[in-house]
């Protein structure tokens, strides 16, 4: 059986990688044709995809699946569109296949460049969410990849539905189908089996928890593009606009709590922590956040639980901060060096100085200086869209966009140039 | 003992770390201060590194070492004084550490840009060649990051003298000497120390035979930046300036036999094999190379061995070639694609259409129009030096120079913007 899974993802593979070659020989234009014809196909047939949706959906209650899994599976009309929505969007930029960046003459008369080209095969690995099939899918077409699909077992009726449109539409359009596939099988031996195929698969992104993440990179013989944490920080430095900093940092905490770029670590300057933290303090207090403190955040905001070496390092994910007074900014510096994940950190200054050094000298993904570590966004950023965060630092980091899902080639143009 | 030698690693890598982070604090002019300095102290303190050659070599004679390798690990004045040049060299390249990319200003107000940054520490794992020592920790001082050397044991004094006049330079320019560091044990453990400390190492480069880079890369935890196979191929169209073809493809192979980006396969279209083959077999075999064609090569050029399928798919380093006639540009790019290993591929032609295809169709890390295989070089591309050449797709592909050594972060400049 498992070996039947193993065959079968491979063949998976094999289709895929023809497909993606059979792609990028096609003309480009029909990328987005076929993005906006699903986006409309999705919408007229969507009965279709809410039917396969109800299945999982009942399923699930049979099962007595988590309360928050079933919200994220269950589709509606509404949500639906929204997906579609998102297939025009990503119809609608620029195509990052192609572009050939700093081409030159050398000195033996070549013209060196490079070209931006696909990855070739990525194999997604995502939890139960449906809208990811169509999403991920999407960009990874977009930017001239084939795209393997290995959503939860609980979702696998509406994401065979979703997927079953797309390559219908695929088709219709000229193109290989092949460039989308959902692996159909709730057997977790596919996993392995994707994670395990290099020849077949050039790239793993892996979409959840960071239990599902860790799994991944510990297991994948493919490189990864992961995201792993998010312990952000922002510092109120001690010649910081409070007023500003204050919002900054309320915004930041409070205005999602469960997301990576959420704040969970406030440190502020001994020297403006007086006037600073007493009126934040309360604030987060009456927007439902605990605090934990260090004792000089503690003599101010007497409320605050007492923090432990532990809290620095934790990602919350909730509603929880941990707070430290600090001595300064080389101990802001050290202390984000110390416990950061290098995901968004932040200074609240302006203090010019200060603020050049925290951009230069923190090692982390995104650095900013007064502003939300919220935005830390492929939207807020521009990049039109977004695959994930990524922690690594190798390839693609901070948010990926298309450009993340291409590498660049080197192209030469000569005219029989030898080398001597 | 081993347990000894993994805390000795992990030791490294700890200051590795600190020193990198304490690197990128200080004015970057010192590293090439630093650069200079060491090239002239390595000169002036050539007979020092001479007497640590020597007693390598001594042991190496004692041992019966293989004879090329003997060759790569002896030094000589002359020797010393291409290393001293090329630190020189590196120190005149500018430096990317800084620079900031696309910065623009979103609908929030907020400018996004992104900076050019190191990755951090770059464990290098080589065999014999000490000059390997100089030039490694060069490009990675230059690039920011600090540099953990695992070089051959065979050359471990010669190693050993060379990094202790790096690091006292270091220590006098006044930067932290923790920057270049060699593994200063022969204790084989000291490689599986190295690739299982994703948090002292941000990447590893191996340098050397296949087999070692398979070893590195089977066995890693951390990323790694590394060059598998280079089976390139040299592809005369029907539409090619067959004069042109046939210089590019006599250099492509005998230029230098044993690099990665020699020429494995010649492929001729069978509209142009009759004018081309036989005077450029002629050519080959009185440079001494062996060829190894299919049945329409063996018809023109009868001395020719009969190819078999494995000889598609051989990257020889040495006097043989297979050549194979194919039936037009498709089946040139199919036999590419099916035994190409990604790494540099080469069209022949004065066909406009086909020369565009080729660059866009070929997935390998060079696609050339008109030149020798031979020309995919860092020097020859322009980037001012080579840590390697990449025939991975993600971060780094082809010809690695400083920029390969950096990773970009996103920089945030606000004005107190938050997330609605």
């Amino acid at each position: 059986m498992s070996d039947d899974v193993t065959a079968y993802v491979h063949e998976l593979g094999r289709t895929a990688r023809a497909a993606a070659r059979d792609l990028n020989r096609r003309d480009p234009g029909l990328k987005d044709r076929a993005l906006l014809a699903t986006a409309d196909a999705l919408e007229a047939e969507a009965a279709a995809v809410l039917e396969a949706n109800a299945e999982d959906l009942e399923r699930a209650s049979d099962e007595d699946l988590d309360p928050a899994l079933v919200d994220r599976l269950e589709l509606s009309e509404g949500r639906v569109a929204t997906m579609a929505d998102g297939l025009r969007q990503v119809a609608g930029l620029p195509d990052p296949v192609g572009a050939i960046d700093g081409l030159a003459t050398r000195p033996s008369g070549i013209q060196v460049g490079r070209m931006r080209v696909p990855l070739g095969v990525i194999g997604i690995i995502y939890e139960s969410r449906p809208n990811v099939t169509a999403d991920a899918a999407a960009l990874c077409l977009k930017s001239g990849n084939a795209a393997i699909l290995r959503g939860g077992r609980e979702a696998l009726a509406t994401n065979r539905a979703i997927s079953r449109i797309m390559r219908r539409v695929l088709e219709e359009t000229g193109l290989p189908p092949g460039v989308v596939s959902v692996v159909d099988t709730p057997d977790r031996a596919a996993v392995g089996a994707l994670l395990g195929m290099p020849e077949h698969v050039d790239v793993i992104i892996p979409r959840g928890g960071k239990g599902l993440i860790e799994r991944v990179a510990a297991e994948s013989r493919i490189p990864v593009i992961k995201h792993l944490e998010g312990n952000c920080h922002t510092y109120v430095d001690g010649g910081a606009d409070l007023g500003k900093a204050a919002e900054v940092a309320f915004n930041a905490k409070t205005q999602r709590l469960g997301t990576c770029n959420t704040m969970e670590t406030l440190l502020v300057d001994t020297t403006v922590a007086g006037d600073f933290l007493p009126g934040l303090g309360r604030r987060l207090r009456d927007a439902g956040i605990e605090l934990r403190g260090c004792e000089g955040t503690r003599e101010l905001v007497p409320e605050a639980e007492a923090a432990t070496e532990a809290d620095w390092d934790t990602e919350y994910l909730g509603p929880t901060l941990a707070v430290r007074v600090v001595d300064g900014f080389e101990a802001a510096l050290e202390h984000i060096a110390a416990h950061g994940s290098g995901h968004t950190d932040v200074i609240c200054t302006e203090h010019y100085s200060r603020a050049r050094r925290f951009l230069r000298e923190v090692d982390s993904a995104s650095v900013m200086v007064n502003a939300s570590s919220r935005v830390a966004d492929g939207y807020e950023y521009g990049l039109g869209a977004e695959i994930g965060i990524s922690t690594d630092k190798l390839h693609a980091r901070g948010p990926v966009g298309l450009e993340g899902l291409t590498t660049q080639k080197f192209v030469v143009l000569g005219d029989g140039q030898v080398r001597s």
